[in-house]
């Protein structure tokens, strides 16, 4: 057996959230994905009471129970999420067993993200009284890790919309795929689509392939992710329209010649919003799980884009992209694109759900067959 | 079950190697403890040859071997030593089942140390291919860390004799057991040595009744820790001259005005080196232990005593060190300190090794009844 670091496996760099508990770090700026965690957390009760064999999964030889966070960064979201399982577990041995039957039981959570996630911060702020063992799990969820069969409930939020990579041919302006025109995958270059769309399919075939591997038979797994509407393209949404904008703010380095116009468009964005049923139909080519459960959630996620204020939401924007356009433009260019980008931010009142689709979440449960 | 946080369980602060790369940092600065990691390293080939019961351990329907580190600072030693034991491991299971038993094996290796531990340097260095699936696991080794009978292989090296606190009473001047001629305990005070001995005694117990529920029946712990050889005082060892020398440094803070010397006298090191018998009647009291295999290692220990130069010594000195002064005295003057300490060092031209007893490393296999 030979497990492959991350870092020899895959070609592209990867990202993580910004460390630390500063003001503008993850930690302090993920209430857009704080909103995600409450929009889901009663259905994932609802679907561990119905769809959890709890006797198929503990045996009287084995009393611990394992649960990953796939893709976790730094809390506190990953704790609540957590803690929200670990509650429905008990609940539902409870029901079926009686008070006695989860006395026994024993968690176990690991904490999985990117090797250059804050794993320090996140260890450090873990709440003082925890009702399971802890630990961190580094590497990238395109690839395996963990034992066989040794996870019981798999989750992974506001994650998977992530690619391992930036498809080659985007960023090629000899390729009919190059996205000239964006920094995202748009939705309405049919090339450009295409190839993003094939990206997706392979990082989450890879994603399901090595979740396979490490589920447990009849053990669950919790998939929430961006997605968008069967039949609407990205740039026609909430989301979509952000993206716009903030390459409009990229462009703005160029006219101010910080940086080429060939280096913003040679940036592309690592993501992907797949709608329900594309997602359904890669789960349905891998074969190796059921769909238990599938939602979209529309009304709720717009109550996670009803946004305090402005400078809360930057903050928000710049925890989640920083390390993009570090990697890509400097740490200079960086730091001086978010001062300009906040700017543009306050001065034109950008509201990103003004004359929008709506985007959806896709909240889907999985059993390992 | 409820998993109490070390930081709400132990009345005294956690100290850890210090972290990073730089050129102070623990993980460019351990050459001594990589000295014990050679040594032990045949030693614990045999052992696991010799000892673990591997049909016991693996059943057909678990094929996960799990390993944890005790205190596995930031590497590279950590890597090292779990890549001899899995060489071990996987050498039994072929010389007993030939060359197709271990192919299916998976192994998980749990990196242990307390949560102020640089983790972040930890995984980011782990070696590019490895032959298992890694996690860290935050927390103090006294107190529960992982499910029951999870473990197959424990392991700590270089770590127990770090007590989880300076006992209460050796810095308490209206004590019989104040330790007010010394930072450490010298073995030469009975009422102070009575002080240390019992909080090792106590934090061995917490240790041992923590790794009797961690363990698998049959599964090993490999323990190694600095010693004594009995009937001798530490203040008679190398050791004990260095913390002398180390104390006098200590006290040039307070003559240069600098602190007061009531500040320098309540700074004890929380440390406690028992000889091989002390440590054989604390497991035999516990009772959840065989001992499979014990050593006293002394010319080993020399080897590695076998500085290269004063500057690489002092930086190791600081690495371990560093974390604790600067609790005590304060960041300026812990940056102070080391300064004077190194002049005073290559001043002297001090080799603690001189006119002293040898201090011997323990080293034991346990295996969990």
């Amino acid at each position: 057996m030979e497990v492959a670091n991350e870092q020899t496996k895959t070609v592209s760099r990867s990202f993580t959230m910004k460390g630390g508990d500063g003001p503008l770090s993850y930690a302090r700026n993920s209430s857009l994905q704080k909103g995600v965690v409450d929009a889901t957390k009663e259905m994932i009760i609802q679907a561990i009471a119905n769809t959890l064999d709890i006797d198929k999964l503990c045996s009287e030889s084995s009393k611990t129970f394992q649960i990953a966070d796939f893709g976790c960064s730094i809390g506190p979201n990953t704790f609540y999420a957590m803690q929200n399982i670990i509650e429905s577990v008990d609940q539902k041995c409870h029901a079926k067993h009686g008070s006695s039957a989860s006395i026994d039981l024993e968690f176990q959570v690991f904490f999985n993200d990117h090797t250059s996630n804050d794993f320090n911060t996140l260890f450090s702020s873990l709440p003082p009284s925890l009702p399971y063992f802890a630990a961190g799990v580094p590497g990238s969820f395109y690839g395996r890790l963990f034992p066989k069969s040794s996870i019981q409930i798999g989750h992974s939020s506001s994650a998977l919309q992530w690619l391992s990579k930036v498809p080659e041919e985007v960023v090629d302006s000899s390729s009919p795929a190059w996205n000239k025109g964006s920094i995202y995958c748009t939705g309405t270059e049919k090339e450009v689509a295409k190839a993003f769309a094939a990206q997706f399919e392979n990082d989450m075939e890879t994603f399901l392939n090595a979740r396979a591997e490490e589920l447990a038979s009849g053990g669950l797994m919790v998939l929430v992710m961006g997605g968008i509407p069967d039949g609407i393209s990205l740039c026609q949404t909430s989301i979509g329209k952000f993206y716009d904008f903030f390459g409009s703010c990229l462009l703005n380095l160029a006219k101010k010649g910080l940086v080429t116009e060939e280096k913003v468009k040679s940036f592309n964005l690592p993501l992907y919003f797949p709608s329900t049923k594309e997602l359904k139909a890669i789960i349905g080519r891998n074969g190796d799980f059921s769909i238990e459960r599938s939602d979209e959630i529309i009304e709720k996620l717009k109550h996670v884009h009803a946004l305090p204020d402005a400078q809360i939401y930057i903050s928000q924007i710049r925890a989640g992209m920083e390390g993009l356009i570090k990697h890509h433009f400097g740490k200079e260019i960086a730091e001086e694109f978010f001062q300009s980008y906040a700017a543009k931010h306050v001065e034109t009142g950008f509201v990103f759900t003004a004359n929008a689709c709506d985007n959806t979440l896709i909240f889907m449960i999985l059993r390992r067959k």
